[in-house]
């Protein structure tokens, strides 16, 4: 969105931004969109399910969202130091949103079955590729400096390397767990959310710019 | 979109925008599709149904897709006047955005079956729950002036809380007043768009601007 | 989308143009997914329905996308020589896109059930109801060049006015020749998006801007 | 989204992007959202569908993802050097949107039925009204200059349109060959992407640009 991203040498990032906003914002909204449908394809008049039902839909989806949530942060801030896209940066971006699209899937999987491993690993997975290529395509952009400003502080990009490798350690962690009891894998995804929502070493950065 | 936010401190609002008018532009086109998913997945070609369904179904559209519309209104001017956003912002828009995800349920919970207490006061928390999440967004941003502009009218910020706070308390008199008879709730909600679509005191401000 | 917008008084237009974009993106999708969502909720390996449905599918989807793309490319032209916005044209620009969203339901209506008068009207009503909430937007937008620029061509206005007025003149005589038959309210449906797509008078303000 | 694009003479392209985005993503959530469907409609708890039902799934959604991103790609590449739009423009681009829309009915066809020639074929066709969309918009563009830079390099030009060209080429080779065998012309699909991910000649000219 940044006209300053088209100014600079190489593509430039704004229209990669607002794929993946529109991608990550339909994603979210299906969602939502799945606890809706059965009473929209159902008779125009239905019984009323029993509101724990409702309730339990409403859990997964909260979980779900924020889930899905956290990678659209991490992605923004990423974009922020981010100042040109080049064709790999692109497709490791398509990669990302390719693996985002499949998480409404592998959440109906657990959301609509009884809990056994499959379905925890087939999710823990899903996260484990979405983590892997946001980590990918930060990685590929701050080589050498290659895509972002050449001043950028290298303390910035170690700190934000390692904030996005503790991701793919829960959920690699997760599935491993899921050979103990599949429950207990649910419970490290909770974690998850839990863990990047606070606020990290990474936010001090923001804040020194701002006395600037 | 403004390239301005990126250009100032802390991380930019134009793609907490995107992300936002991306989920409430599918919310809304949510709303009228579930009136249409009926007639697409049924057979090829199906009898008529009775018109006067397909009439409340429109205006139980048309009510909902307004309601949703005050609030991204109300998003609009809150962003306006935000100048950076920081993660606790960021997270409270997501809340914002994961509460406006549920009311295309909540609408469905209404419109699809008999109008019991449950159903009217499900939709009642849901439009509170929306309402307090904008809110606080707009309190924290302006919180010390902490993420708008330096010099922003102090009487403004203060007119637009006031305005805000008008819809929790329709929102929790709804609640309240569903112990008495759901069907007199109804009619609170379909109060609220309407005080929200008239002009208030805040417009002034705009067209003092205007003027300069 | 522009950074002009924002730095003009008033609301700036950039967030309007994002909502209308996505939601009409989503209709245009949707209209789509009509013909896709039979195939995708059935059973895993179907039988192959007949050729010919899935071409009167096709031709049905090719002129509503088209048409909902006339209404598209009107409100980008206008929104073009529009520079800022209020409470009431937010509010139009709303209207417009509530009428929007209820056209894949009419559309539906006339493509899933016999050829009656009743289908061909409410498809009438429905283009009728965006084409002058579009009219009623442009009409407020540049009223004593309101919210506009102050030196806009009197001529371009007055032109853009007279080219909007076409489309509910048509609808209206759809209304009308369905009393006669409707399979003919279908030819004026048919002659809507053609009329428009072919450039107009209008155009030659772009050339001569380009000019300059 | 660049706010240059509106300053240049002629309408901006700004908006173009806009719905193109909006349109691409959505479809490509689709494709996703097409695998999710039949567990989110089905009853509350489902038996779990074989594995490898689910792992041919995913990798059908990979391969019509990767298929859709290639032509994202491409738009916004050619874009990126397009400097404002007319009429004939944004037509060419709603056409190509048009066929875009088109590719979840196609893909659906082939994925759901047995792979007869008809499926694949009518996937081909697709595909090349897609391709010769795309090419024709960038052709017109390109045109004397007409709506590009007028100091664009002329090999670049030239250049892309070469590239452009080769997809076309496969897809007429892919219906082709479905009269020897429909399996075969799955091959030429899953080729197609592998082809235009792979940095091209044209990426020089990004990265020469860089080191002015």
């Amino acid at each position: 969105m940044s006209a300053q991203g088209e100014s600079v040498a190489g593509l430039g990032k704004a229209r990669v931004e607002a794929l993946t906003d529109g991608i990550f914002g339909a994603v979210m909204t299906i969602l939502g969109l799945s606890l809706t449908i059965p009473y929209i394809t159902g008779p125009p008049i239905q019984p009323l399910p029993p509101p724990e039902n409702i309730i339990v839909g409403v859990l997964v989806y909260a979980l779900s969202f924020v889930t899905v949530a956290v990678f659209w942060v991490a992605h923004h801030i990423a974009f922020y130091y981010i100042r040109r896209t080049d064709r790999t940066l692109i497709w490791l971006n398509n990669l990302l949103l390719l693996f985002v699209g499949l998480l409404p899937l592998t959440t109906a999987l657990i959301g609509h079955h009884e809990i056994v491993q499959l379905t925890v690993v087939a999710y823990g997975f899903n996260l484990l590729a979405v983590q892997l290529s946001l980590y990918g395509t930060y990685w590929y952009a701050t080589l050498h400096h290659h895509l972002v400003d050449a001043d950028l502080d290298e303390a910035l990009i170690r700190l934000g390397r390692r904030r996005m490798l503790l991701g793919p350690c829960l959920s690699g962690a997760a599935i491993l767990i899921s050979f103990v009891h599949p429950i207990l894998s649910l419970g490290v995804y909770m974690l998850f959310p839990i863990l990047y929502i606070l606020p990290g070493r990474i936010d001090v950065f923001w804040r020194r710019q701002e006395l600037r």
